[in-house]
């Protein structure tokens, strides 16, 4: 059964100290279907985007097995566009607009052909769409989650019913402390548990992520880069690639939850490499496996026999 | 030959959220010999006390095989003490006092019998004198820095003229950007390498530490702490697991200095689950041993065939 994947199609303006774009590609959906591109198919998108949706990004879909059934083109409607500025550090960014567009009214649907699908990533939306995502499937075995800030602020209640329904949540260091009020990250990851997900996932940007899971964690690192050149979609790309090498496996043992983060990683690592969606549109396995076996070098140690 | 440490020799008054400490054991050199003791001798001490300074802490550095014959005690003077509180969150340290006393005119006179010394850490102190140090030494193979902001910002020249002096600097994220003036940690590693020493450390505190060598990064696990009790000192007792392990192996390969930071880590996390010195004054090679283990643990993944 094919991979479902909930979450915005948009075009993004992005300002940084090295160039600025306009229009480019962007959105959870993209970000998280091209990463699992690589891992796996079918991969079905569900979305909304207006009818100045580029044909050339349709096709750019459809030349990686992504599935568009599920998205819906509103005529005469404008796709979400997004503009967002980064300063120096990248640690930092200012959204300059946020034009919501069709997106305003974006209520999933899932394909009939889709409801059956037993692997679900829930893009960052409104955890009410979420919810709504979680009651047109069936049998969803395995349902990743992500989300932001923004949801835990004005829409907690609904993102707690979430959480008592999926597998996997992936939120970063800032919003793990705000969901659960805890600044250390270890007590945060075992009270988000309890929230409902078995699986915690917190990434940490340049100080790589912490996988939770059966009491153990691990701790992934991050690829050192002297230049990151635009951060936006690196999120969306971890999660496209951890849930596509899981579509792939079928495997949910800790052992390989643990590769499934390093795969995420890895997909990051090429995301930031480029402006927009270009760091992921032309990888290959060669490619891919490369950059796997540097994460493997850089936190590979063992034990000796001298103390 | 011994392995020769120089630095402070202190009493500490530390507040935390849990608790409060006065007059505790402190100083750079206390919890550098004190890490490095697990894993070597002989090591010699070079500091100054003042007459106050107790007997049961000379006794614990003599059970420790740690040599005190560098140690000038003042007669009528008065030990080095620092007064400092930690906020909820364990990131910021506010200094209540520092009253220098005898510290105020230490000059280091290094033992005639530990001029030949081969290994010598140079614990935070002013590089004016770190280079009296350095001037002293005849022979030395391998030295290993420490420094603080306040060095960077007051005394930078005579800094710069240690670094190029010295094997090994470690730092931490905040000192290796205020000495470089670049945000970015790869790139900072660099330029501190122009500066002088072959091999840099930064340390992340919760984030871990990358090892810089032979155009190779190491990205090192810190142990994931759901109670920090008191971190004063956990830079002091890392140089001093890191230095003690190489000092033991005589090894400088990169999977030996990999090791050597993943035992200071393993020495820091003993550290900070006790106020002051507590931590890591009954220690033994089992519980090192399985604290290192679980370090592997933490960071070990393996590639698979399924990619």
């Amino acid at each position: 059964m094919s991979l479902l994947i909930v979450g915005s199609l948009a075009y993004d303006s992005i300002e940084t100290p090295y160039e600025k774009v306009e229009d480019a590609l962007g959105g959870s959906s993209s970000y998280i279907s091209l990463a699992s591109s690589y891992f796996t198919k079918p991969i079905e998108i569900v979305g909304v985007v207006g009818d100045d949706f580029k044909s050339e990004h349709l096709q750019l879909f459809k030349d990686k097995n992504i599935g568009l059934e599920g998205v819906q083109i509103i005529e005469g409607g404008k796709t979400f566009r997004w503009g967002g500025k980064y300063h120096h550090d990248f640690n930092q960014r200012d959204t300059i607009y946020t034009d919501l567009n069709v997106f305003a009214d974006f209520n999933p649907v899932i394909p009939e052909s889709c409801k059956e699908s037993e692997y679900v990533m829930l893009g960052n939306i409104d955890p009410a769409l979420q919810l709504s995502v979680l009651d047109q499937v069936r049998n969803s075995k395995f349902v990743v989650c992500d989300t932001m800030n923004l949801w835990i602020d004005i829409k907690k209640d609904d993102l707690l019913k979430v959480l008592k329904r999926i597998d996997v949540i992936i939120v970063n260091d800032s919003e793990a402390k705000l969901l659960t009020s805890e600044p250390n990250l270890i007590k945060a990851a075992k009270l988000i548990k309890e929230m409902g997900p078995k699986i915690v996932i917190i990434k940490k940007g340049e100080h790589g992520a912490l996988l939770f899971a059966e009491d153990k964690i691990f701790s992934a690192p991050a690829l050192p880069m002297e230049v990151v050149f635009d951060p936006t979609g690196a999120g969306d790309t971890f999660a496209g690639g951890f849930i596509g090498y899981l579509h792939r496996t079928k495997n949910h043992s800790f052992e390989n939850l643990k590769r499934a983060v390093v795969y995420g990683s890895t997909l990051a690592s090429f995301c930031v490499e480029h402006f927009s969606t270009r760091g992921i549109e032309n990888l290959d396995n060669e490619k891919i496996k490369n950059r796997f076996n540097q994460f493997v070098e850089l936190a590979r140690f063992e034990s000796d026999e001298q103390f």
